[in-house]
């Protein structure tokens, strides 16, 4: 099962690396890491998708509360998160096929964010089910080139994690 | 000056905690670091935002080229790349206000997520220059929580990084 942890920590050098360093020496399973600044730009938000039981997820939690630079951790609950990821893909595209895309795009909310003689480029920020379904869909143009971020997430309604330093 | 570069690693686990531990070991400024996989699953792809000058920049090229797991290393000229992220911001908004935001989301080409009796959570994808007047814009209805991604980008055109494995 897969479970959606926050982690806000101190904006410092080194941290992601103790943070993927403590994944990666205990073997714990990650599907996705994310890390990025807050509103406070002393504080960085780290998104971790984690596949695993409920014993698993504990146990993560317990070693990244035992880490320096982390001020808070919860798991979110899955029902209650609002997730999201970004991908950039670049696809062979000419002549009338452009017409195609364009559809596409407008029934994907996908953007077009660059147009060569050869090649379109799409933007889609969305929930990953519907990321992959748009991956399926301009697999077929051929892809040439293609980035993702990982997943980040909120809680749904007035729900929040705050720092209390 | 900030560079962005990208780099292709095998999908293996620990890959992630060798490039942080590189970096903050040697101490080199990463403003931002995303990782996602790409077309191909067994291959992942890191977006680096590196704050240095151009020795900075050839020995960070150095030192990751020669990490295991590592497929590619490219810097992405300053103005031949898109990049994008991805932010999500929940911020306090009740009654008449909603429509002021339903206004803002409409010209910053946010989208509206989530709402609740007190609150409303708005997603944007954009640059990073967009993604910070954003920031500026929300933050006069008071910002309750907002979470990040990293920086992604390709390069513009039909210019590719490709695997050769």
């Amino acid at each position: 099962m897969k479970h959606t942890i926050s982690v806000l920590v101190e904006n410092q050098p080194g941290v992601l690396s103790r943070i993927s360093g403590l994944f990666s020496r205990r073997g714990f399973n990650i599907d996705s890491l994310a890390v990025g600044v807050t509103d406070d730009p002393s504080v960085s938000r780290v998104t971790i998708i984690v596949d695993g039981n409920e014993y698993t997820v504990e146990q993560v939690l317990k070693q990244l509360n035992k880490l320096i630079d982390v001020i808070k951790v919860k798991c979110l609950g899955a029902d209650e998160n609002i997730a999201r990821e970004l991908v950039l893909v670049k696809i062979a595209v000419t002549g009338d096929k452009r017409s195609e895309i364009m559809t596409l795009a407008e029934i994907t909310k996908a953007e077009i964010i660059d147009i060569s003689p050869t090649t379109m480029t799409l933007q889609l920020a969305d929930t990953t089910p519907n990321v992959m379904r748009f991956e399926e869909i301009v697999k077929a143009y051929g892809v040439i080139e293609e980035v993702r971020t990982g997943v980040i997430a909120l809680e749904k309604g007035a729900e929040c994690i705050t720092v209390k330093k």
